[in-house]
């Protein structure tokens, strides 16, 4: 990437407003109804020149882990600032709270169900600070409030408050704990390998595990590591999905683009072939 | 929410520039074709600063109602000035009228088919004014006008004036009449009881009835109101989804986010269980 | 459509800025994952005033030519500048190469697979000067660059920096030859007759072929033109797609809003009763 400064340069002639900071939207409302648009109509009467992302509304419903695997590889390539707005929420009406959570200089706003665990483990792991708060300042929540859609009453409003400038401090408490799911960075190191689980299952059917280059280092691969799922072998690694690497195996690793190691078959699912799940055990055999 | 004297003088730093009118989408294009797209062009050739936002592009195919009800849903989120584009157009091409309406502050483009039925419904029972207007003036159109495409056409390029600045007077006639759906405001007040339909089913199952919280009181809720849809009874009513109510129902009562009754049921689909559909009579019991 | 003159002084009211350049995105990473989002957080990263618009994210897996046609059929009613980026890209990370072409007014950045082949050929026909570049200048990549996502890593920042201002002979070196498709100009004249193909079959089941008003012209169809596709003879052509036309045939010929002959059905798949498929040959005979 370009510098930075030479970016900014670029850049002013264009304009000499302030960046706008995005707003991005990861939910389980599908694109049918009227929901997401009803969330972004909440953030415009409030801030009309709100920039919207979509991150996607096609999480499956109720689906927590998998919202909070898309926000972390989603959030990675965006600006300082940007705010996360994300709402898988069976929850909605009970007294589980709403929460804002600030870390690496972004916002990441919703409910509190693990929805951003996989952010705040990563934040642990980068010994980011860390700023939670709960969102109990009403005044800046749409009214009367549903008790049924929080994405429009109450996340929508502080997000585009959260755009316009007001403070955290200013729309919830500071809290120190909030809803965790199983941590994603383990990949526990046992003697002679890696116990680690699939995390994710994306819609080629790849198989993302929580598997990083650090823990999994090119020298293993080289001599000559060996993945386990579901009973069966995979030894085969790819640098890039239509690599011909001579080996008649299928199924191969491959460095996915969120940063871990990915599962995958040559033109066809491997979570099929595999008949693996999101949360299967992957064991990694080292020969060191 | 705040006082929008907060919110403006937040929003004044960001920008000096007049706050842009949102142009929200609402089709049955499917989002796989090229047809968003050419819409979209249209606009930005038209205003490059236009502000676009999806509702849905997602209405089942040539379903006017659906259409309907979801702009009714989505348009009262949305800042005043907004131009609402609804293209659900079997008629295209032929005799049928593109139109404009002017309400609550807001605009609506689209065919003369009913499509704006229920936000004219709403108009109405509030005494707001209501603009009709016939878009008969073909300098605004792209040309030359599509038969099969007036989304792209006539109402794309129509909105893009609106959002410049251009008056309803100059883009077309004053009429008198467009073509309506039956009342969305019905929930006939009978001896005893409501009598109301389902006017939606969304993508979770719930079905959305046209009850308002003016008909059916939390009075007469408290006081031990029934729903009978489909022959079944529905006697629960909860005030959230997840709810605890101590009884064995699966199927309740609910207000939706959009303002009316809901029946919906824990974890599953209200109009599977009750094999409803859209137009199904709903009639409440009231103890009064 | 109004004159530009009069467009540009409506719109100078409203902003003194530079128009932004539109970057749309077509690609076959479908909504439910967080791939579309990434691209939009890099490109947002370089140039947070970028104006990114959607096509559709849902051409079918590695499907090249339904992009190719999209994004022909989508450009047309952009404005000069835009940049239109398209990933469908089977042969990310191998030595294919990454391209920008420069035609029209507009740019087209993505892999060199023939994704952009309709364009190319619609700006041979109309002379229009085209300009090709081999994108090597890793300096305008975001780093590390995966080799399983270049629409994150290499398309989306070149399209950002384009929108930027900066010159495509910076960002790439020119070359002579991209990969192309099946030329899509054809409609080969024959003897009595055009010989043509189906190049793309959309979500409502009509068939677009390749065919154009010059050269199956009014006179033609009023004097009795005739299409044969797959063993079976359309006779009928229709202006408007609920048009009576007094004739009982249900399949008919229209012509569509990307500017082809269409074969389609009332309300049914024209595609689903002819057993029609992308590819196959439709054979015109005129009475001339």
């Amino acid at each position: 990437m370009r510098s930075s400064t030479k970016q900014k340069r670029s850049a002013s002639h264009v304009s000499a407003l302030a960046d706008p900071a995005p707003i991005t939207l990861t939910t389980d409302f599908g694109s049918a109804d009227y929901f997401v648009g009803a969330v972004k109509g909440t953030i415009l009467t409030i801030n009309p020149h709100a920039l919207i992302v979509d991150i996607t509304q096609e999480i499956p419903a109720h689906d927590v882990e998998c919202a909070a695997f898309t926000i972390l590889a989603a959030c990675a390539t965006f600006p300082a600032g940007s705010i996360h707005v994300a709402v898988v929420d069976p929850g909605v009406g009970s007294s589980r709270r709403a929460i804002l959570i600030r870390t690496g200089g972004q916002f990441f706003v919703g409910p509190d169900n693990g929805i951003f665990s996989y952010v705040c483990d990563r934040s642990s792991g980068s010994k980011t600070e860390l700023g939670l708060f709960h969102l109990d300042n009403s005044e800046y929540f749409r009214h009367p409030v549903s008790q049924t859609f929080n994405g429009r009453d109450v996340f929508a409003p502080v997000a585009a408050a959260l755009s316009l400038g007001v403070k955290a401090e200013e729309l919830g408490t500071p809290i120190s704990e909030c809803v965790r799911l199983p941590s994603i960075t383990a990949g526990v190191m046992r003697k002679g390998g890696i116990e680690a689980r699939i995390i994710h299952i994306d819609r080629f059917g790849n198989c993302v595990t929580n598997i990083t280059p650090q823990q999994l280092t090119a020298e293993m691969i080289a001599s000559g590591a060996q993945m386990k799922v579901n009973g069966k072998v995979v030894k085969s690694f790819r640098s890039f999905f239509s690599e011909e690497t001579g080996l008649r195996s299928k199924i191969f690793g491959i460095w996915g683009s969120a940063g871990f190691l990915e599962i995958a078959a040559a033109n066809t699912s491997a979570a099929r072939l595999l008949k693996a799940k999101r949360g299967d055990v992957v064991r990694v055999q080292t020969k060191q």
